[in-house]
């Protein structure tokens, strides 16, 4: 059986629990209790030296690190991943803006004010993570004002990836507000069979 | 004929020129004059609504962005990419890897020192980016140093991103010096067959 580990109110864990859960894989999930610097030790940077969460166990001595190659290794010859290869490159660009353009925005926004209290000396910080937020978010706007999903009107994982921290974006101070393309969007998206909440 | 837009400067798109000189694809190549601002003119966002380069234009209307992504599209069914699902996310995963832990610190440091002349309003940054940047170069060390490549032991487009900016690390005044596994695995890049300087 598949394990992951990682930490539940992470947005990039929970992209591993809804692929595993929407593919009806069984696995077992482990919480890894970052407070307590878990993901420093021995045990867990055998896993996945670079010490950063989820990673996805795959047998005895196999472990996957990094959300999105989880979310690949899980998707491949799935109806969530397309078949075509100009299609998984489009996934492929849309899990790499996320990864560089929204993720280092949106995700430190929320984790800045909701998980670390807004300390004034990450205010800066934040203002930053806030405006790089919004940018990512006019390009998203710019793409499903003409399209239902983000590849081939398919739900694919390259949603997955986006969705997760897209609908907590609000956690950060970042708001949907103006973004009406992109709250249709994730209202398809948490409408999709076997959806859970995060 | 394949169409790259870039700048030749750039580590993101001269993964782009290598992956193509490599596989023998005939490609033209378009230098984007960043200094300019040309990609924030309308005919650049119409390629890519994100504004950033590189980008490959596959037909008249298909425009793709994200270096990697471009370097899952080129080396789908060529030797440059593994055949099997576990080996095709283990790229993946140094791939984000290079986007999310390598490229945010070598490459801004070496644009803070090379391209932006040193200035004082940004040492923090650049600090930040060492410390960074030598975090990455110490997971890839302990990889390397009991592999020869970074998946399959095979030459992959997992080494061209990573090779990218870590060739050229010492520009953004990130030594190499401690790193002779690193050292060894960029030599052995640098002598695949029809490989091109940056």
């Amino acid at each position: 059986m598949l394990k992951a580990f990682g930490m539940s109110l992470s947005g990039n864990c929970y992209k591993v629990k809804l692929a595993l859960t929407q593919l009806e894989l069984p696995f077992e999930w482990h919480e890894v209790d970052l407070r307590h610097g878990e993901h420093k030790q021995p045990a867990f940077l055998r896993m996945n030296p670079n010490g950063q969460i989820p990673v996805l166990q795959i047998d005895e001595q196999t472990f996957l690190p990094e959300s999105n190659a989880i979310l690949y290794y899980l998707a491949h010859g799935t109806d969530l991943m397309p078949q075509g290869k100009l299609e998984q490159a489009q996934v492929m660009q849309w899990m790499f803006f996320e990864q560089y353009c929204h993720e280092p925005n949106i995700a430190v926004a929320r984790f800045i004010v909701k998980l670390a209290g807004r300390p004034a000396s990450r205010e800066q910080e934040l203002q930053k993570c806030i405006v790089g937020g919004y940018k990512a978010l006019d390009v998203m706007e710019q793409h499903l004002g003409k399209n239902v999903f983000f590849v081939s009107n398919r739900y694919s994982i390259a949603d997955i990836a986006l969705y997760a921290y897209t609908h907590k974006a609000e956690d950060g101070g970042i708001s949907l507000d103006n973004y009406p393309a992109i709250r249709a969007w994730l209202q398809r998206v948490a409408s999709q069979d076997r959806h859970i909440a995060m």
